[in-house]
Order: C-alpha cells, then structure tokens, then sequence
C-alpha cells in the first residue's frame, strides 16, 4: 500500500499507471503534477488523479513515492527539479525508455545515485497519447524492467517492484547497459529503420506513385515511423553509444546480403531468409506461449 | 466471358482467381495444372477448379486464357514449357511478382514477347499460402498491374482486363521496368531489411534475451520476415537490378541519418523523423481515402 503517489506528467503512460492502481486500490492518494496544466485538469476530471499541482515540491511533500513519468530527456530536468525536495524517505522511479543517460544525471545531480532511486521502464505503449488515451489494462501482461544498481534501497526496489505488479505487469531486472544494448537493438534501432526508409522514399521523385502501390507489409512495416518524431529524437539521443552500435551490426549484416544479391549467390541469400523466418517463427512463438501461460 | 480458362499452379493466388471468377459467373470451365497433384486434387475437392491434369498441353488445349500462377522463377519454366503448346487464340498471362525477368525469359523462349502474352501482377497476398487459404475476395480493392508492351494485342489485354475487374480489383498499366523498380522499394525492399534485421539480431550472442523483450513495434516491424523464404529469393533474384538500387538509397539515408546521430544533431534528426512521420501519416491517409470511395 501507497499513502500518497505523486506522478509528474500525466500522459498515456502516467494516466495507465494511476488508472491501474486505483482501480487495484493499493494507493490511498494520487497527485499529479507537470508543466501541462490542461493534461492536469483533464486527469482530475477523468478520475485519473485526486489533486494536482503546478508546483513539484508542493506534489511530492508527504508522498512517498514519486514517479516521473514525462518523455526521456525531459525526466532528467524533473530529477534536477527535485534535488531541493528530496528526502530518504521520499522513492523516486521513472519510466524512461533509456536507463544510462538518467542514471548518469541522476550522478551529476545528486553527486551519487540516490539509494532510494529507482530507474524503471514499463514496456508497454500505444500510438494514441495523453490522458484521454489512458486505460487501467495498458501494462497488463506487458513486462516492466526496474534496472537498480548495487546501492540501491531493498526497501525502495521492494514498494517499485509492488507497484508495477499490481498493474498486472510482469517486473523484471536487468544491468543498466544491458537494458540499454537489449532495447536500442529491439526497439530504437526499428524505428530508425523505418523512419530513414520512409524518409528515403517520400525523397525520391515519384514518391506519390511509390506509396500509391504500397502494400500491407509495407503499412505494418513503417506502422512505427507514425510514432512521435519528438519522442523517438529524445530517445535516439539519449542512447546514442547503444543506437550506434545496434545501426552498425544491422548495416554490416545488410552490406553482406547485398553482396549476396549482386553476386547472385542464391545459396546465401535463402539460407538468409530461412535463418530470419525461422528465428521470428520460433521466438514468438515461444512469447507468445509464455504470454498465453500468464 | 471466358470460355475456358486454364490455371498453372493452384495455390492462394492461383485458388483465389478462380474462386472469384466462379462467383462471378463469367467462366465456363476452369481446368487446373500443374506440378503437385496434391494441391490439384484438393482444389477439384474444394471446388475451386472444375478438373484438373498433370499434362500442360491437354490443360491449355482450347483453352482461352492461360494464367501462370506459379512462383517467380517457375514462371520462365511454365513459360518455355507452353512454347510447344502456343497458339494464337491462346492468350498468357502471370501473376509474377518481377515483370522484367519473365519478359526477358518470353523474349528469350519465343524470340520476341508473344502479342497474346499480357504480363500480371495482383498485388495481394496472405500471410497463408495454398489452395485451402484461397478467398473468393482476396483480389477485392487490390490493385493488378498489367505491364504491356507496344507489340501486345489489344483484345488479349481486354480480356486480361476484364477478367481481373471481375475480381473486383483496380486494374492498372504501367511499364515493366516502372512496375519493377516501384515494386523494389515499397516491397522487396523491406522484406529484405526485416530479414536482415532478424538475421542480424539471430546471430547475436544474446539473441534469445533480444527477442524476449521484443515488444509490439517491433512484431509488426518483422511480421514480413516471416514471409516464404524461397519466394522472398525468388523474387530478389528476378528483380536484381531494382532491388539493389533501392538497398543503395536507403543505406545512403541511413548513413546520414547515422551521421546525424553521432555528431547529435538534434534537428537533422527531428527533421528526419518528422518529414517520415508526415509522408507516411499523409500517403497512407489518401490512400485510405481512396480505398473507402471504391
């Protein structure tokens, strides 16, 4: 049980997690806060929130447990915002789809990671935002990853643990940099591809005729270059080094099927397309048992 | 109407045309072909076909119209094999995913491309394959590209036409290698960058805790590398030329683009993912447009 859950930034993500723990009734209070007073308002009128206020140190007095729900780059201001309101008592998480980058400011701005802070990542999301997108079931059967250091809080990991668990989320662990490596690979790196490929055809000349011929496997291919452009700069940014690394493997793999296909080494270029089929078909599969099994 | 009307290959695209025309009424009698006598058997038993027979000669003897509907490459087989059994009042026609490959292969074969032969290609497909996924409405709103020469007879593209629109799909002409190099980027290009991508994430060292945290996007991102392997070869095989220039301008994008988020460039990334955002948001939305008014 939470007394007082302060959230600061009410959009699809903060909404969801403040919708699915009223609804499991392990939160006593709920305060929004942010800059966006109407994304405030709205949340009070949906029932999302019990109050809100504009001023963080106001939110977060009494709470104890504040979770920084705003896009990527700018938790790390709202982190260097609650330097003069933090107290040992006060649990800090975040939902940020990068880890390093936040761990790292949380060191320039504290001098150390606050023990009591604890980085978090709801994989879960949807191409409608805001508020007004919000639903209780968004991170059911959806896995959260928390990524604590040594000196982390068992206490404080313990309540962050508890919280993601009773929105129907599946809580995990990972290191810092492996969060980091495993999503640039998985997600950031999909939605570079798509957009340069979209961004490469609408270039060309007859991009009208192009996209007039475009298929469904291209509508779900490039479904991901829709996503927020703000949001997915935030993230590239912010994982830059892992992003980097993940373009690269992808391109030297990509510059080996191209020599394949030039060659015309029709051995090289099946055994390509079985490998990839067969590791999807297998690998979701098997999510999908173990998503089923839940 | 088509008197007799013969069909080479009974799978989803070759089941589907004849489920459709069948509906329609406008085809006496429909004579199946081809190498698998299991599939041949099982759409007489579905009633897709009206008979069948292994002999390509006896399957196009009085035939009016021949449809190949065979893979990529089988179809320059099917195509050489007919050689013996060409008429004049006999008109081909194909359902290939490259038109330049199997016009070169008719050149070839017949020393110049028959005036009957009207080169095909229903943009429509399934995730399934076979007989038994065959759909009265698979071709319904999906466009056919025709692609003829100067030299191809009128009445046989008429009737190539027509039986197409009786399908219920959008019946289009364009040049052979404007179909090829159109179908290159919006098609064989992704499908040969969502096999790269999972080979390449495959052959990594943690491969299977990449894929665990696979979420949605990235499903969708790769639902196309579950694609048939050996038609996927075929096809950028066929289609050499194309598919490699297509490659060769999304990899110079995306170097770009990498460039730009090395030296974190904050507005040429935005940029970029904003001009992708905003092409697919505004293709895709006319398209549905038009979609909805057919």
């Amino acid at each position: 049980m939470i007394n007082k859950l302060a959230i600061v930034g009410l959009g699809l993500i903060g909404g969801s997690l403040a919708r699915a723990l009223k609804k499991k009734g392990c939160v006593a209070e709920i305060i929004g806060t942010g800059r966006r007073e109407a994304s405030l308002i709205k949340a009070q009128e949906l029932g999302v929130i019990d109050r809100w206020t504009l001023d963080l140190g106001e939110a977060v007095a009494q709470a104890d447990v504040v979770v920084i729900a705003t896009p990527t780059l700018i938790a790390e201001k709202v982190l260097a915002d609650l330097k003069p309101h933090m107290r040992r008592s006060l649990i800090v998480t975040d939902v940020a789809s990068v880890k390093g980058s936040l761990v790292d400011a949380a060191r320039r701005i504290f001098g150390e990671v606050p023990p009591q802070f604890v980085p978090g990542h709801p994989i879960a999301g949807s191409e409608q935002s805001g508020v007004e997108a919000s639903r209780e079931d968004l991170y059911v059967n959806h896995r959260v990853i928390l990524t604590p250091a040594q000196g982390t809080d068992t206490d404080a990991l313990a309540v962050i643990r508890n919280m993601w668990a009773n929105t129907g989320a599946e809580v995990l662990e990972m290191a810092v940099d492996e969060h980091d490596r495993v999503l640039a690979a998985t997600s950031h790196l999909p939605h570079v591809l798509a957009y340069a490929l979209v961004d490469a055809l609408a270039s060309n000349g007859s991009a009208e005729e192009i996209f007039k011929f475009a298929a469904g496997g291209f509508r779900d291919f490039t479904r991901i270059a829709s996503s927020d452009p703000v949001m997915w700069h935030d993230i590239v940014r912010a994982n830059r080094d892992a992003v980097l690394s993940s373009m690269d493997d992808f391109s030297t793999r990509l510059a080996e099927l191209r020599a394949a296909i030039e060659s015309d080494d029709s051995a090289e270029i099946l055994d390509t397309f079985t490998r990839a089929k067969s590791a999807r078909d297998e690998y979701f599969l098997s999510q999908y048992q173990v998503t089923t099994k839940e």
